[in-house]
């Protein structure tokens, strides 16, 4: 039993200790603190916390939302600004985009599982897609077409911790 | 202050009773069967509930999925096939297609309230729309041009107690 688990080698071990946290559904748009005040008047939600990018703040009439966290009944959902540096649009609809993220500790492990199960891994781990520049993202198109960016929940809380509270 | 309760009108009361209990995300494919078994492997997804379509069963090899719940983490999302009788595609992303539903227990009044906030009324309470065909749907269509399905939870549970359970 002892060989059996040697022979199954690297892969294997790196599949059965991927843990996914939670899934987090993210709304991408041209004006997003417009959609975070409408999310709040049509479906009574609340925001829970925002990260800006901070190069904006001092440019810009309206800091660019990163992230805007928004809770609706047991559930939470995320509110973005289109950025221009995020690169080439995913998932798009209308004139918006949705992109759907996995929170796991361990990012490498996660894209090599889901890489393991017929993913295509789209590129390496980067940052700054769609959310904080200092943030690691891993991203896989599963054989869907869907594009699912694989974050820490660490290191996310600690980016939005390290921000100044925003007011609108 | 009786007075002015009053003079606010229906609209008021109708956002103020609105209440969301749940955001979910539901990922529209080709072959749910397949995207479920993906999820799987490469998520570590557990399946919580699967409802088919009742008419299909007898015909075709394999049940058409009309709603696979998946669990990931704290997070629960839903596969399903994407249905001849759906109408038109919505969030259409690749092959598949990704909705976004809002679990309610009044439909009508929170279709009533997002078209208050500036959504747009696509249609009438409606059933079978990428969903249980005797379960009531609201749709209405926001700013940025996702389009936004409410629910009942209770309906929809009712709904899926009563599908015999499907091995697969």
């Amino acid at each position: 039993m002892a060989q059996q688990d040697v022979q199954n080698g690297e892969s294997e071990k790196v599949a059965s200790a991927v843990e996914i946290k939670a899934v987090l559904t993210q709304l991408v748009v041209p004006k997003a603190d417009d959609a975070v005040k409408f999310y709040k008047a049509a479906f009574g939600a609340v925001e829970l916390e925002r990260s800006t990018h901070p190069k904006r703040k001092a440019e810009q009439e309206r800091p660019l939302i990163l992230s805007a966290q928004l809770k609706l009944g047991s559930s939470t959902f995320l509110v973005s600004d289109n950025t221009e540096d995020s690169g080439e649009p995913v998932n798009v609809v209308g004139s918006g985009a949705i992109a759907l993220w996995l929170e796991t500790p361990d990012i490498g492990a996660a894209v090599a599982k889901a890489v393991l199960a017929g993913a295509v891994s789209e590129g390496e781990i980067t940052t700054g897609v769609f959310s904080d520049p200092e943030q690691p993202v891993g991203k896989v198109r599963d054989p869907f077409g869907f594009l699912w960016f694989f974050t820490s929940p660490v290191a996310k809380k600690a980016a939005a911790e390290s921000e100044a509270p925003v007011t609108v």
